[in-house]
């Protein structure tokens, strides 16, 4: 794991994150996307403009992603919104958790007050569990919101966490 | 209100919408958007592909309007999202309500099998109170998600219904 970096995303990486992107699309179990997604909307989603994008690597390999968004726009901008993959290749030896902690940081270096995740898919227990051990909780569940491949509809979970002390929001408005 | 006729918004209507919309902005309590949000946002908003909009008229006059979108895309394509706006001459009389009823109608019609609101503020007690009378419950609270121009930092709400017996929701997959 020590050798693993995390670094910002270029447009001379789609083709990484598109193989993974794909595996995920394939898999059905984890996040909406059809699997006749175009390029251009995957492009879009991980590189887009106003998109912050960070991969884990190993060397030259990727091993996963994340991006982070504004989940709202205006009067809902301070809360970050998390979105992550990690490919088949590298599941379950810690990339997600180094994914989780890094995107935490840099969401609050961002300014980001609280985070959000809109659609964790209830049957991923690794993911749910990862997202509480890294200070998380289920705020939401929204009945048969996702069509599970395998499972057909279940339940999806929405997450949240604050990230500054409440008591030192700023308070301006506009 | 037996005048009042629900109808779609085509082009044609931009500016009656643009109005309504504009005043929401102002009133910074309702939806996330900025007071300096485009015309050309609004438009794609309202009136972009994909999206379904019913305006309710009286006459020649809009009064407020509704907008259907798939909540997510493909494997959360079946939870629909609405948003309703009424203008400020039109509150307190019953639009919301009969905007309401339409697009539940509205959304069974287009085999929508759930409807979502990701973003109730909680303190727009108006809306919580008629969308609990049209049959949603608050799945979720987001602790401070909203930042009301007079109130500050607010809870927002995500509110939702099963919109057909899941007993008989479609099974098939890809």
């Amino acid at each position: 794991m020590k050798d693993i970096q995390i670094r910002p995303a270029t447009s001379a990486d789609f083709e990484a994150i598109w193989a993974i992107f794909q595996s995920h699309l394939a898999a059905g179990e984890t996040y909406p996307f059809d699997l006749d997604t175009s390029r251009e909307a995957a492009h879009a989603y991980w590189l887009g403009a106003g998109v912050t994008t960070r991969l884990a690597v190993l060397g030259e390999r990727v091993l996963g992603m994340y991006r982070l968004v504004p989940n709202q726009v205006g009067r809902g901008g301070h809360v970050a919104n998390g979105s992550y993959m990690v490919g088949p290749a590298a599941q379950g030896v810690g990339v997600g958790r180094l994914l989780g902690e890094h995107s935490l940081h840099e969401a609050r270096r961002l300014g980001y007050l609280a985070m959000q995740f809109n659609y964790v898919v209830s049957t991923n227990t690794a993911a749910v569990m990862l997202w509480k051990k890294l200070g998380f909780s289920i705020v939401g569940t929204l009945p048969k919101a996702f069509r599970h491949k395998r499972l057909g509809y279940v339940d999806a979970y929405v997450m949240y966490q604050l990230l500054q002390d409440p008591d030192h929001w700023p308070t301006a408005d506009d």
